[in-house]
């Protein structure tokens, strides 16, 4: 039976409290939460629903900010590149930077925690050959002529950003700038277990303490004209502080260099090849936040109140997918549900109570407006999240922003509705039990388990140019019937053998880039390891550029395992001979034909390879043989339903598994079918708007021809 | 007045005696030569024309080869990586090589000449944990299972490459294999010498010896089914022995290495950053062949025939913008003239009598069909290459081929006499004087002079989707009004102040290629010299990834100075605000629309660049000041009109002298001026095969009005 109620947290404010509990028991919710900007009624703390609270550790304290200056949060920033015409150069700092947002640090010891770089020659300037020109903003560097110089140096968060941006996103006028204060540091240390104290006494009605989150904001920055200036989701850059600093040389048991966190002025983006200094430092923010997190949890515990964490903004150090996350005794984690990808990373994670995905469209006026579609945002958000929640769900779902919003959309209010009881109904008919899985998959690059379903993110679900083509195959993989791990290079080190957990390798991404793992490959254990996998009858998967680095002789590293090879100039004078394209049981599916996203030029076939998609003499899709295994080359996947068959495709045919086929599987590609053998059930979901007729196979290779409504979900018993 | 005969050489045969008395009458041809399979009519000799007689120094005499053996010709080959997959590996030499045309070299020491390489660490194996199994001929690996090894071996030439290939286009039956035999060692040395006194002596009528040409065949190996497997016009694989081998050690002071040669089997491709030791090899190379060179052209000159040398096939050794070249005294060079490019690069060498450039259609079947059409071929061909005779002319010109198959096209034949007329006229006019130019433009790169003109060729002028974006800077610029140099990286060490020269810079080509540089651009004194030179107002044009190197930050290392960088993944955290496409000077005749080839994807634009067209954000063209100097960044520029002016104008705009722009200029892009001060004369070409009105600019500014017939040339007095 369905059950009626539960798992479902809606927004409130404090001109909604009737439509509140009217929509709470329509769709089923058992939880409210006030939202950034909004009020919690006093009216609903006994209705009978769990309250969440959010919660801010960084601030909305500005006179604590104001009274402990060399507390406030820091970050490293680096100049950009300036060439110098003459002997001496000015380095002006605050430059592109916005001066609201940031302040210099000149209390601490600028010769030690500065640093001035010849960018010409990638040399350290002695701090005898540079000044700071206190007045005028600027370093003064003794300079070579037409070297060119940047200074990386910290400053001050004297703006939180998240709070910068909504200020200026939403117009706020007269808003007094919330400082920030770490967290990290002694005085705010004892501060803040203090202050956390004293808002949950003055909260009593508070069930759940949403944490958001918790020190360290993901690297965001803006420049003079507020504008965005740099993101990464997953940026440390602003997480240091000397006071940390110097920890962190004694633990790692060597002097820290601002360029292990300026990276060149790359701050160690995702798609850099992480150096051991930084996932050095990863692991140290990583244990010492765990540290302060897990007292903040105590104490919560300790008033009877739940502890959830959301996932995103003030993140950094809570990486939900390093070990000590599961130490710290959080309750749940919530997070925001951009996609397929999105959901798993919120579902995967092992260590707390439950988790919760916020649903899309956020009730925002950028969505509820007069002739806006809501419906059709919900609609496209749950079918996309529906795939990976089928593989692993979330605990709960729940809504974000002002309800009042949503109320004057009817049709809204019921699909809702409708996902609500779905949801629920899903979640019980799944009961907690694992998927039926074709294969075991692993991804396999520079970050591994630590950025599991978050690789090619540059900014939470963001699209760009530059990841959709990779992207799409995380995308892919969160609702397909495999097994997925995501592992590392590292990993592979340390054990060569823990390849053999596994069918299908995955390796996906430009060259040179983290993804695919650049000089890694160089390494013969890795090289070695991952032939011999195929060899022996592995699977492997390489989409872009994968194992591409330049050396000995080749561009892809594994070109004699994928069967093709990249046209950079040097193999101009080999002739090539191998052109035809030959169809495939990879393609079986994909007579609409195929998009390949951004694809690659200059990929052509070695001699034994097979084409099986190529534009102007680039191979865009290729299979080979190399010992008992098989592999497939791809040029780029972006999300799809057909590229999406295709990679189930190519996983079962990698791994020798083409008879795994036909069971639990949909001839129609627009949908699926997922068992739960465990609890006796299993389901058929349309993933279009769309009717859509196709025919089932069930686990023993029967099947039945089936219609179904758009977006439909039908379940069934074994 | 026009000359009515001369410079002008035809091809004649047995079976054309009369004709060619005919057609030398009517063409004003002054000079006929035999052809590869024809042969000299004895009737001829006394007809008033100078006589050519190809000469092969290296094949057509198999008693030799065959009881020589040891001096028959070598070349280093590698055979492809192959992977272990035990802890022995067998590696076949010969597979995928054409039995006929190479043979194993065993009988030097194989462990000297031979080398194992382990690809997956880059180590070479020891000559104790390898040996060779004649009977099997493949060698016997002690190996580490799954990496990769490679065998780089000697073998020796027993079917000459050109002969071969002859033999297999044309079918040839039942011709026996002419085997190669190597000037450059004692006995053949010595024997080389006597067989051409005696040929010249048996050629009495002979009055040019046309070597084709002296020593090292290029790089060129047939697979298995007699298909090219391999070619680069500028390959020196073919010219080693371990007899000049031992020479080169003792010359450069350091032991010689198999993979000086086989570059991880590249083979030192033109693409390639050329090794030190691969440019000390190519410096030794062509100072020893010189001598041998040198010594027969004495004893050609000793005869009283001029020694006139083929740009190609067996030219490795005589490159002739090597400093040695001119001290060869050689009377002449020709060479095939595929365009622009080819033909400056036979008429801007030095260091000889007088060049000649064979225009196309060679008359042979392929053209010469019933139906064809061999007038638009030669109308094309003769267009194409004019540009670049009205900038530097050859001193002849000629058609090569069989005469008789022209017989049967009149109008060709009338065509050809009107070219004949033409060349003569502008020959006269021209009178050797220098053309105007509006500027000193320098293409900089690894090759320098060295490889002037022939840069971003593979095989002579053959098209490749991967260099026609490229190359067409360099068939622009033949045929442009500027004085053009290529210099090297190394030229700029040696002489940083060599920049000063230049009114304008040129790096073309893609990343880490021999063309743009690579890693010398993470040398200060290189980066610095150009950037001086822009900062002090010098002008620099990029193409495609110009100065790119991943290092210190940035790929494009001059990403300051271009104002543009390429989004790798590294930089997708950087907000970029600078989208907004600029009218400029430099468009101002590309109404028509852009062509940038290839193109690039993922370039942006820095702040205070000006973008002037994009696709999709990806920026395909812009511009940049820096200092008092200017830059243009283009994405690529395959070879048409609209693109010809286009850097025309980016040419004078980055040397901030669009001011000289209406100085002997059209302002209809196909239509070009050229004007010779000394001669005191000028003239208009129509490029097309159409009618075109423009406006003629004078040196003075004045200008008219004027209406070309197509491919007109109108010559003026100043």
């Amino acid at each position: 039976m369905e059950q009626m109620k539960g798992r479902v947290t809606i927004p409130t404010d404090m001109d909604v409290v009737n439509d509140t509990v009217r929509l709470a028991k329509k769709w089923g919710a058992d939880a409210v939460r006030d939202c950034d900007g909004t009020e919690f009624p006093a009216e609903l703390k006994d209705a009978g629903l769990k309250v969440y609270a959010t919660y801010y550790t960084t601030r909305k304290d500005n006179d604590w900010a104001r009274e402990h200056p060399q507390e406030i949060q820091q970050m490293y920033v680096m100049t950009p590149a300036y060439t110098a015409f003459d002997e001496e150069l000015q380095i002006p700092l605050m430059k592109g930077l916005h001066p609201d947002m940031l302040m210099l640090n000149t209390r601490d010891d600028i010769t030690r925690w500065w640093e001035v770089i010849d960018r010409s020659t990638g040399t350290v300037v002695p701090v005898t050959d540079w000044s700071f020109d206190e007045a005028g903003g600027q370093v003064c560097v003794k300079s070579v002529p037409y070297h060119d110089y940047t200074v990386s140096f910290l400053a001050y968060i004297i703006w939180d950003p998240v709070h910068m941006y909504n200020a200026t996103i939403n117009n706020w006028e007269g808003v007094e700038h919330q400082m920030t204060f770490d967290v990290r540091q002694p005085l705010t240390h004892a501060f803040t277990m203090k202050r956390l104290e004293k808002f949950i006494e003055e909260h009593p009605y508070v069930d759940v303490l949403r944490y958001t989150t918790f020190f360290h904001q993901f690297t965001l920055i803006f420049d003079e004209l507020r504008r965005e200036k740099y993101v990464d989701w997953y940026g440390y850059s602003a997480s240091v502080s000397p006071y940390i600093l110097e920890q962190f040389e004694k633990e790692a048991g060597y002097p820290f260099r601002p360029e292990y966190i300026i990276d060149q002025g790359y701050y160690n983006g995702q798609y850099r090849i992480p150096s051991k200094e930084y996932m050095d430092f990863i692991a140290f923010q990583t244990r010492e936040v765990a540290k302060i997190v897990k007292e903040m949890v105590e104490i919560t515990h300790e008033h009877q109140k739940e502890a959830m964490m959301f996932l995103g903004d003030h993140w950094i150090g809570t990486e939900p997918y390093l070990e000590e996350f599961a130490k710290i005794g959080l309750d749940a984690v919530v997070g925001s549900v951009g996609n397929g990808a999105t959901l798993r990373l919120i579902s995967d994670i092992q260590g707390v109570n439950y988790t919760e995905g916020r649903l899309l469209p956020y009730f925002f006026p950028d969505t509820f407006y007069e002739g806006g579609d809501p419906v059709k945002e919900a609609k496209e958000n749950w079918v996309t999240a529906r795939r990976a929640i089928l593989r692993k769900p979330v605990d709960r779902i729940g809504y974000g922003g002002y309800l009042k919003l949503a109320l004057d959309f009817p049709e809204f209010v019921e699909y809702v509705e409708a996902v609500c009881s779905e949801f629920r109904q899903l979640y019980e008919n799944i009961a907690g039990s694992r998927p039926y899985c074709a294969g075991k998959v692993a991804v396999l690059n520079c970050w591994g388990k630590m950025r599991s379903w978050g690789c090619h993110m540059v900014h939470h679900a963001i699209y760009f140019p530059q990841n959709y083509s990779y992207a799409g195959v995380i995308e892919a993989l969160s609702g397909a019937p495999f097994d997925v791990s995501f592992i590392s290079f590292e990993d592979v080190m340390q054990d060569p053998d823990l390849l053999r957990q596994f069918d299908v390798l995955i390796n996906v991404g430009d060259a040179d880039t983290a993804h695919t793992g650049g000089e890694w490959w160089c390494n013969p254990v890795i090289s070695c390891a991952v032939k011999q996998f195929v060899y022996e009858g592995g699977g492997i998967i390489g989409v872009g550029e994968p194992s591409a680095h330049q050396a000995n002789g080749r561009f892809f590293q594994l070109a004699g395992v994928f069967g093709v090879e990249e046209e950079r100039g040097f193999t101009l004078g080999y002739d090539k001979y191998n052109w035809e394209e030959h169809p495939h049981f990879i393609m079986e599916d994909a007579a609409d034909g195929l998009d390949f996203g951004e694809g690659k030029k200059n990929i052509y076939a070695l001699e034994g390879a097979q084409i099986l998609a190529a534009s102007d003499r680039n191979v865009q899709l290729a299979v080979n043989s190399f010992g008992k295994g098989r592999a497939v080359y791809i040029s780029g996947l972006p999300y799809n339903f057909t590229n999406n068959r295709l990679l189930h495709r190519a996983v079962l045919w990698s791994a020798g598994q083409e008879d795994r086929l036909h069971c639990w599987f949909s001839e129609n590609i627009h949908v699926e079918a997922h068992a739960y053998v465990e609890t006796g059930r299993y389901c058929v979901v349309n993933n279009t708007d769309e009717t859509q007729n196709t025919v089932i196979y069930r686990g023993d290779g029967s099947s039945f021809a089936l219609t179904m409504e758009p977006n439909q979900i039908l379940w069934y018993e074994i």
